[in-house]
């Protein structure tokens, strides 16, 4: 863009973002938007961040950076056991944004509010005194009463994890070209790359969840340490089989190339699947619906009634991770 | 702080924010709020972002940021004639925070919240790259189908305005030291100073604009500008006497020592008044209801079925403002 005018922000919402609004978000020509909540639901709110260079690296492509900034809230969401309603966006843009970025980011985002059934509704833009800063509130609903809390695991409960665990950790990591990769297939490389750029919110598992589990959350920074929380806020603890953690191929390929990997795997970040507690007799149709709606669903331990952290076995050895989670400060 | 060990995430928002949630916010425990909707309601949903020095200022109070952040979303949902149900925050901090900055940010927001009736629900706190940029999204109720639209001003229409303008610009032109403050008291340049740090909300006239408004807005970008916005949308024009445009005292002994601080007045953001479009037999009652809320409310003009901009009128001189409103690009 060089020093080329600049559109106005109305002009900039009108172009890039009002084709991606919901009626509710009154074509984003209001101070607000209008969202008529489902009789007999409530609304389940979360929002969450993201930083060039914290949440995402200033390569990623913009279509990316949409599609995960929307992806990690939808995430919450469906842990929760909520059916995405919409959200809003408020976004900081450096000086030096391009017409070509916004709207490759407005095109990711908007391909991901249709996948996810979640329209925008409004949202604010400004000027960035740094790295882009981005911040989505989404909202979902559940039947009244129904949110699945983070808090209710039981003691006795089967722990289960979705889909696949440590793809996006090992992906960020092969961008430092580590000795493993080359223990990796092009497409094994190219799928944990995948895995850290887009997130895959478990969203069409919401109402299985509401039905099934005691607790759940989604794992985000690193399931040691998202496990410890949910078992602290429940007032239990838990023992997991390490065997059991459901893995990749690639994530199998670059372990046996380097043992020590699975650390990694169990303590990094951006995994987005849900971490859910589930009573004994209820884990084997919960398994099945997850399956019908396309998603695996593997028991990886049981929650107990102790209060020391979280216990990870493999044969006869056990360990814990105490700082197992990523801390932002 | 210096290089003193920083509180975790989880340690820093149970300090700091869990005080001040909402028994929908669960504490802060959670990956996500929930909330009951009232019956019969719709949500109105808004989200503004401030970035320093864009927003706010290096020196300025961190209380004050704290208000003025949710400040400015409570004037959206006033303008649309919603009662202030919570709100999300989401919180970028630069590197060098210190825990006492961010008490009494908690603290000044905390007070805020609880002056405009309006809990934290929920957030994210992340690591800034730049600035501390922070993002509001607030959430308000009006009985469905009763959300005040920008878009609903008709020919024939009073406009009024509430409270004063143009007090919060020449408060940041102060800042500047300009000649002007000379011909103010020391009070007057306080007064001005204020206004420009806390934005007043106007929610306790919800309910009465919902009764008696075809349209309003929140005047946060300049009233010349936002009043344009206002006209667009609704397809009319309008024209503004700029004699009753209602200023402090503080503001007229500016003018009076330099009148071309009325053009400031007219295009200076960060008003957070509501500007909104009555029938002229409700406007006698409107300013009634808002009498007896303690806010002021003036009329200024006339809608009129034309499509050009605004016309504001002094006499027989006649002025269009056609740059009137501030653009972020």
């Amino acid at each position: 863009m060089g020093s080329a005018p600049r559109p106005s922000e109305d002009a900039l919402i009108a172009r890039f973002f009002a084709p991606l609004a919901a009626d509710g978000g009154l074509g984003l020509k209001d101070d607000a938007a209008c969202l008529t909540p489902k009789p007999g639901h409530d609304l389940i709110l979360t929002t969450d961040a993201l930083v060039e260079t914290v949440h995402f690296l200033p390569g990623d492509p913009a279509g990316s950076v949409g599609r995960k900034a929307l992806g990690v809230n939808v995430s919450d969401l469906a842990a929760k056991g909520a059916d995405p309603a919409g959200f809003l966006l408020s976004l900081a843009l450096p000086s030096d944004w391009t017409e070509e970025w916004l709207a490759a980011f407005a095109a990711g985002l908007g391909e991901a509010a249709r996948d996810f059934g979640c329209p925008l509704l409004g949202g604010d833009t400004v000027k960035a005194k740094g790295a882009l800063t981005l911040s989505v509130t989404a909202l979902g609903e559940v039947p009244k009463g129904h949110m699945v809390r983070r808090a209710g695991a039981k003691a006795g409960d089967v722990l289960c994890v979705t889909g696949t665990i440590g793809d996006a950790a090992l992906g960020l990591d092969l961008r430092k070209e580590p000795d493993w990769a080359r223990h990796l297939s092009p497409d094994g490389r190219a799928f944990l790359a995948d895995r850290y750029l887009h997130p895959r919110p478990r969203h069409v598992l919401a109402k299985a969840l509401r039905a099934h589990a005691h607790a759940a959350m989604d794992v985000s920074d690193g399931l040691a340490g998202d496990l410890a929380k949910m078992m602290r806020v429940s007032g239990v603890s838990a023992i997991v089989d390490l065997d059991k953690i459901p893995l990749s191929v690639p994530a199998k390929d670059a372990v046996k190339a380097r043992p020590d990997l699975l650390d990694r795997i169990v303590t990094g970040g951006d995994d987005y699947e849900i971490l859910c507690a589930v009573p004994e007799k209820a884990v084997d149709i919960l398994r099945r619906e997850a399956d019908s709606c396309g998603v695996s669903l593997s028991a990886i331990g049981r929650v107990v009634p102790e209060h020391d952290s979280p216990v990870f076995r493999a044969g006869s050895r056990e360990r814990r991770y105490d700082v197992g989670s990523f801390s932002h400060f």
